[in-house]
């Protein structure tokens, strides 16, 4: 599977054989089963995950118990609790597989390794740090202007394979809104 | 008001004097009066803006001419439609003053070069773009997990001094209540 680490990367940088097989080692290869928990709340978040196959949720906790699905993740994407990961605090989500899933894990010290002796990995790696910003700005702006049935809309439109994949129950819990509504919503 | 941006850059990285003079060479000084616009919606997104001194809002307008706040920024800020500005596509918000203002502009040429020739410069930029997807990654939650109350308070305790300068009408959009329900909120 690190080939689709390679190929995910040369999107935006291109590398040499020598390079890409330094980069690659400084990722740890992990397999879970479906149900199975990356990051657990209140404990060291080790890793930033590449999925290689498979589905994650990024998922907060209420007070009040209720579960509130921030992110999914599936092949090709990074996801972390970047907040714990990058300032090496205990985690306020947790990650958790829907499928099995494999991941290659990133250390905090290997992604500032990489930044440090590998100056084009670090642009990469600013590159996918721009999207990601870029992309929970858009998110933000779909709470504050849209209603329920146009986030499940855009949802549909951007993301198709979700629908496939993700039970409903789990996209109410993403879109923010009851298991009736969006029951309504995908008739 | 050079040293602002210094400052701001030596939280993350030391500099030389030579180094400073060289990046501080790739911005353009600005000044703007309340209400000037520095972005317009439908228009070329031509810089990053890092805020020295005064207030701005991004604003994204809706079909049906509502006013929605995604971001304040005030002095030690960075903001931009990042989307248009970084893939060179027109605005889909707007960024205008709340107060006079002055901002230091990035072009994004000027981006790409100080990446390119001063790698702490990236590393620089890579932790700013990191702490954004967080800063918006925690948004999200808000949203997902917070009433308007909760975040009322939660911007009240993180950023106390909006308060003090942002019309109430402008807070309410920020939050995506009602002007009514923020006067009740803040009773």
């Amino acid at each position: 599977m690190l080939h689709i680490l390679r190929e995910h990367i040369e999107k935006i940088i291109s590398l040499t054989d020598d390079e890409f097989s330094f980069i690659s080692s400084h990722f740890e290869i992990k397999n879970y089963r479906k149900h199975d928990f990356l990051i657990t709340l209140g404990h060291d978040v080790k890793y930033c995950y590449f999925v290689t196959k498979g589905l994650l949720k990024l998922v907060y906790d209420d007070e009040g118990g209720k579960q509130h699905i921030v992110a999914f993740a599936m092949e090709d994407w990074w996801e972390s609790d970047f907040l714990a990961y990058y300032s090496k605090s205990k985690a306020t989500m947790s990650l958790q597989c829907l499928e099995d899933t494999q991941v290659l894990c990133l250390p905090l010290e290997s992604y500032h390794a990489l930044c440090t002796s590998l100056p084009k990995m670090e642009h990469f790696l600013l590159q996918k740090a721009n999207a990601g910003h870029i992309s929970a700005q858009q998110r933000i702006l779909s709470f504050l202007t849209s209603s329920a049935s146009q986030r499940y809309n855009q949802l549909l439109k951007k993301y198709p394979a979700l629908f496939q994949r993700v039970p409903k129950t789990q996209l109410a819990s993403y879109l923010g809104v009851s298991r009736e509504t969006l029951s309504r919503l995908s008739e």
